[in-house]
Order: C-alpha cells, then sequence, then structure tokens
C-alpha cells in the first residue's frame, strides 16, 4: 500500500526508556511475511494505567485489560499485542484465547498473569489463532531489547501505512524525564477510542491512580478529538506504563503533563495523517460556543460529515456545508452569530458570506494539505478542537474491500 | 446524470386532488433549460400543516413558513418552491428574498400573502436571485392545472436522478378519499427531515391541528428513519395541503392515517434509492431493544456507518463492522444477546458467528439489490426500522465536485 501523503518523512528516533525492552516477530496471525506481534517487558516498580473503547461490544483482550487494572500493583508486567486479528465478537473462546496468551506469557517470563496485557487489532469475528502466538513467546522473551520499539510499532500496524511514534524529553528540577510512544490507527476512527492501540512508556515516578487520572484527561482532548469516519472500534486502548527509573516523581509535574500531552497529541495527528484515502488534515477549532463540550460537539459534527469532508477533498470551498454541520451538531448555534475563517480568511459572518471574501481566495486556500476550518459561534467561551482528514476515493477502495 | 439504478421503472400516474392545480416553469434560477420552480394552489377550505428540519442555521424560507402556520386557517393559499438555490446563510437578504416572492404571488393570485408557503433547495449561502422567479409568477399562475403535479415534481429536482411520487386511494365509510404526493432529495439526507422537500396533497376534510399532530407523528417513523449520509439540510420541508373537497372527516380515520403512512414510507424510500451513488438499498431491522427510541439508535449507528455501508457497496459480508456499529452507538446491548441476520440468514448469535453460517451464503445474499440487515438486541421489546444506501465511489465523485 502506498505511503500516506500526510506522512511524516521517516518514523522518528525514538529514546530508549529505562526499564522497558521490546521485541516483536512474524506469527503469521493473518498477514505472511511481516512482524504481526510484539511484546514489552516493563520492570518491577512500573505503573500501568490504561484507557479503552466504551464500545458496548468490546473485544475481550480490552474486558481482560480493564479487569486488571486499578489495583495499584508495580510488579513486573507485560504487553503483548498482535496485529490482524482483533478477537473480537468470539464469544467465549475470545476469553480462552486471552487465557491462554496470558498464562504463557507469565510462565515464559516469569511473572503474574495478572500482569500481562495483551490487545488484538484486525478482522472482527474470527476466532483468533493463538497457537501462533503462544508458540513465538519464547523466541520474543529471548529477543527483548531497549532499542526494539520502533520494531515494535511495526508490528501493531493493520490497514496503518506508516508506522507511528512520538517522544518527549522533560527537564523536571534539573532533573529529565523521558516519555516515548507509538500507535496504531487509520480508519475506524473516531472518539471513544477510535481503533487505536497506543502504548506509551516512561520514566516517570508516578502511581498508577494519578497515571490514570492523568491520561484519562490528556485523552479527552487528544485521541478523543480526531475523527476518520466516525465509526468507533471494539479493540481500542491505550496503556501507559511509567518505570520509575528515573527517580523522578512527576504526580503533580505540570512540565510532565504538558510533555505527555504533546506526545499523546503528535500520535494522535499521526493516527488523522494515515486516516484511510487521506489527502488533507483538517483541523477544526470551534471557539464561542456556549460550553466547551458543545464546542467539541459542533467540531465533531463538522468533521464527520461526509458533504463536508468530500468537499475538501475536491478542493471546493464550500462553507455553505460548514454552515449545515454546524447547524445539524444540535448545539447551541445562532446563524447571525456565526462566524467562518479558513486559516486567516474571513468567509462568513452575520449570518452571510463576508464582503471581503472571494471564492478565488477560498479556492486557493483549500489546494493545502493542512485545512484550517475556524468557526466562532458568537455564543460564549466555549472552544475545542478537533482533527480529522478529507473523504475520497481512497477510502472506499479501502473499506470496499478490506476483508475479503 | 444516470439515473439511480435503484429507480422506479417509471413516474407514477398520480392521481388528480380535488381543489389543487399545479405548474412549473424554467426561471433560470441557476440550471439552464430545466423547470425549476413549481407552483401549487390550494384551493379556499384547505388546512395546511408542515414538518421542518431543526437545524439551527435553518433557511429563511423554512422560518417563514415555520411562522405562517398554525393559525388553523383554511383560506385558498399557495406554494411555491425553487430548486438550484437554498436561500439559506444569506443573512437578511433572504428573508427580503422571502418577503418578494409571497408578496408577488398574493398580489397575482389574489390572496393573502400570510397563506404563500415557499420553498428554496440548492446552494446554500448564495444570494436567491428572486427577480427571475418574481417574473415568472404571471405565466405560472396562468398555467395552472390540476393535472400538473409531475411536471411540478420534476422542477423541484436538484441532484435528483429521478422524479419522485406516490399515491394512494382509501376507501372510508363507502367513500373515497385520494392522496397524492411528491418529494425530491438524494443528498444531505438524514433524520429531522434531510435535505427533502415533500408536497403531499389530499381531498381529505381535517383541520390544520389534527394534521399537524397526525403529520408530525408519522414523519418520526418514515422521513426521520431514513438517512444517506448523515447530513442534515438547512431547508427540509415536508408539508400536506388537505382541501376538504371529498367532504370525507378523517380526523379519527385509521384508514386515512395508514394510507397516509404508505404514501410518506413510499415517497421516504425513493430519496433513499436516489441516494447520491447509491448501488443497494438497505433495511436495518432492529428488534429487542430496550426502547424504541433505543433501536432507532442502533439502526442509525448501523445505517450511517461508513464501515458497514462500505462493506455493502463491496458485497462483503462483513457482518463484524455490524457488530462495531451496534457497540458504539450507545445504547444498551449485550455482546452476548445479539443476534445478527442477513434476511433469513443467521449469521451470528451468543456473541460469535453462527455455526450454521457459511461466508458463501453471506456473498451470495450481499449480490442483492436490496439488503435486509436485521439486528435483534435480545434485551427488551423496543423495535424500529431504518432505511439507508451503500456508500460508494459514486457519492464521492458527485460531492467532491457539486459547487463548482
Amino acid at each position: 500500500m502506498k505511503v500516506s501523503p500526510l506522512a511524516p518523512a521517516a518514523f522518528p528516533d525514538l529514546p530508549v526508556i529505562d526499564g522497558v525492552r521490546f521485541a516483536a516477530t512474524a506469527a503469521g496471525v493473518r498477514y505472511k511475511d511481516r512482524p504481526d506481534v510484539m511484546l514489552a517487558e516493563l520492570a518491577a516498580g512500573t505503573s500501568v494505567a490504561g484507557v479503552f473503547t466504551r464500545s458496548a461490544t468490546r473485544s475481550a483482550p480490552v474486558l481482560d485489560c480493564q479487569a486488571k487494572l486499578g489495583t495499584g500493583s508495580t510488579d513486573r508486567a507485560a504487553i503483548l499485542v498482535n496485529s490482524g486479528n482483533s478477537n473480537a465478537f468470539t464469544g467465549s473462546a475470545g476469553e480462552q484465547s486471552v487465557e491462554a496468551i496470558c498464562t504463557t506469557v507469565a510462565n515464559v517470563m516469569g511473572l503474574d498473569a495478572a500482569r500481562v496485557f495483551t490487545a488484538s487489532t484486525g478482522v472482527i469475528g474470527e476466532r483468533l489463532p493463538h497457537d501462533r502466538i503462544i508458540a513465538k513467546v519464547e523466541n520474543l522473551n529471548d529477543a527483548l531489547t531497549d532499542t526494539g520499539i520502533a520494531d515494535a510499532a511495526r508490528a501493531i500496524m493493520t490497514t496503518d501505512t506508516f508506522a507511528k511514534g512520538a517522544s518527549a524529553k522533560v527537564d523536571i528540577d534539573g532533573q529529565t524525564v523521558t516519555i516515548a510512544g507509538i500507535a496504531k490507527g487509520s480508519g475506524m476512527i473516531a472518539p471513544d477510542m477510535a481503533t487505536m492501540l497506543v502504548y506509551i512508556f516512561t520514566d516517570a515516578l508516578i502511581a498508577e491512580a494519578p497515571l490514570q487520572a492523568l491520561v484519562g484527561t490528556l485523552t479527552e482532548t487528544t485521541f478523543n478529538c480526531i475523527t476518520v469516519d466516525s465509526d468507533t472500534s471494539t479493540s481500542d486502548s491505550l496503556m501507559i506504563a511509567a518505570t520509575g527509573k528515573s527517580g523522578v516523581d512527576v504526580t503533580e509535574s505540570a512540565g510532565f503533563t504538558k510533555a505527555l500531552r504533546e506526545v499523546m497529541l503528535d500520535l494522535a495527528h499521526q493516527v488523522v495523517r494515515d486516516g484511510e484515502g487521506a489527502t488533507k488534515f483538517v483541523e477544526v477549532r470551534v471557539t464561542g460556543a456556549a460550553t466547551d463540550a458543545e464546542a467539541r460537539t459542533v467540531g465533531l459534527s463538522v468533521a464527520n460529515s461526509p458533504l463536508v469532508k468530500t468537499a475538501i477533498a475536491g478542493e471546493d470551498p464550500n462553507w455553505g456545508r460548514i454552515v449545515m454541520a454546524v447547524g445539524k451538531s444540535g448545539a447551541q448555534a445562532d446563524r447571525d452569530k456565526l462566524a467562518i475563517r479558513f486559516g486567516d480568511i474571513l468567509v462568513a459572518e452575520n449570518g452571510w458570506v463576508a464582503e471581503s471574501y472571494t471564492e478565488e481566495a477560498g479556492a486557493t486556500y483549500m489546494k493545502n494539505d493542512t485545512i484550517v476550518i475556524n468557526v466562532d459561534l458568537g455564543i460564549a467561551g466555549g472552544l475545542g478542537t478537533v482533527w480529522t482528514c478529507d473523504l475520497t476515493h481512497g477510502y472506499i477502495t479501502i473499506n470496499a474491500d478490506y476483508r475479503s
């Protein structure tokens, strides 16, 4: 598959996180001759937290991870992820697969099965051939290395056209804390964690409960503000592991919060940039809403509108469709207070097209790779930003024949 | 534009409705050399009711119609509709256009401007060239004929590939009541009346208030249960005119209610059959929901899912995407109680694929023009049905270059 035109130039050079080791291999779960399983080992002392899809039909691995978190444990732990099969809607067989994998990883690595977290991404409704994964666990364990994160990022890809990574170093009172994360996802992407798997590692010192609270809050304005196709997955998982190896307590650190948010937002943007068929990266900034929540509602209504997304694909400055999407959102809006800008170009205000606006200016702006749509509702101070991509023939091609 | 493969064989032979006359003409609002304005005259004694978009950015004609209804008047009335320009988001100029048209129609036809209802459909945000319409009102008035409904249906089309009409005759205590309706719409179609214009005429005798209540109720299970692309228009309008000329009071008639619902559902289905780029007509029947409202929520979640719609376009029996769409709907669902059928073919139950299901059976079923997806949630007795079409390259082609 051709790499998205919106992809970064290269996979970033991610720093080693003290206390984390990675391995990846080709187990043949579904794909042939490419890595499709990754294993991460988390040293003793590591806090683990996670955010998961709210789907009512979430997968067996998601349910298992949710059951295992919240204990406050910092025992040695492991994360095993496969691509190609999501182990979702597989009845009791799904739970058996999770248990079989966790037991094997625990036995081979010598840790408690309650500290083994798994995730699966790919086709829904087909039994996970977990024997193929189990057969590789010893090899994976033997291959663990602290520089393996890039291979891990590649192993969790499905329809992704590029591997996704981001990192940050933050200085806290003269000491350095390091964060590195990887993600996958390109379709079935919508708020509530979309079809994404995200794994973030840091050497920061923080207990599970404050780490859970922090990642939950930051997800709201990062991964829960992106959408590719408004579809939400049964498998979405974000996990964060803080090994504590830096010795720097970040429990109330604004600097750490800011750096972590940047890593999360970077990964979220990369998911949008790999949106199936995407040719434009679109930022919808909503201001002047009654509340922040209503701003997000309006932003998502614009970002999920097929008519807005196809107009952007066609480089058509069809701002009337933005008016339509604002109007249908259900949020408080007033036609005559609404202002719309493409980047800095004032397009519409006072209930109509702006006097200064020209179709030529709009059409020229639409040729950019990155489109910023500013919607000011003029009602109060609520604001929010949402990111999406355009809707193209490429999306149809990929999804009208994905499984067969 | 090629006629939709899902179109009926021909426009139906609609009966004359005593008390209603029609005319249509080419005013050149936007389109060249095709009828784009229709006028309907409603005789004295006619009750008029309507249902309109709930968009916060609804158009000037919609606001005007809403302001004029509810008086209980049965004075002589008129409906004038243009295609090509929606007169939406046109500031105070939009209201001036509506007033200019209503005043002219009132003067030419000799009736009260408060009894002139207008609608406009087409591009948003461009000033309506109402002078072109006003210049044709005398000609339209002179051309009124009781057999002009088919021409009226053609004059209100925008991206429609076929004109839409439906009718019914109902026997009430040995007397006949006749109903005839027309509609337009093919994109920007979603519940809350979508981008549709619907006009229904009957010789039934019924006051405005009960007529309004009836049409409001029936809209919930007809026009508010169809979706093409989840986008809701700023112009959607359904109006019904009951001339009373049959002399048959239908105020509490179950037979009339049934016949009217059939006409509305027929027109709603025709809108879906003309969905932009549609190659499949899809019915999503949801049973076993906690409530009827939740059944509709699940139905719309499935019907609006781009991943479900592209799978259907690709004739891929990808039922995992239906599980996904049920899960993301927000309605109460239980993975292990869910059952999915393609037509009569049991696909999934008890949280997994059904033992009897074969991929071949699913793939063969998907080749049909009409796809019925049955989702049983197994929770309680709530049920609802939603109609949609598939999402194809045709939709992208039409909408990535509609305005230019």
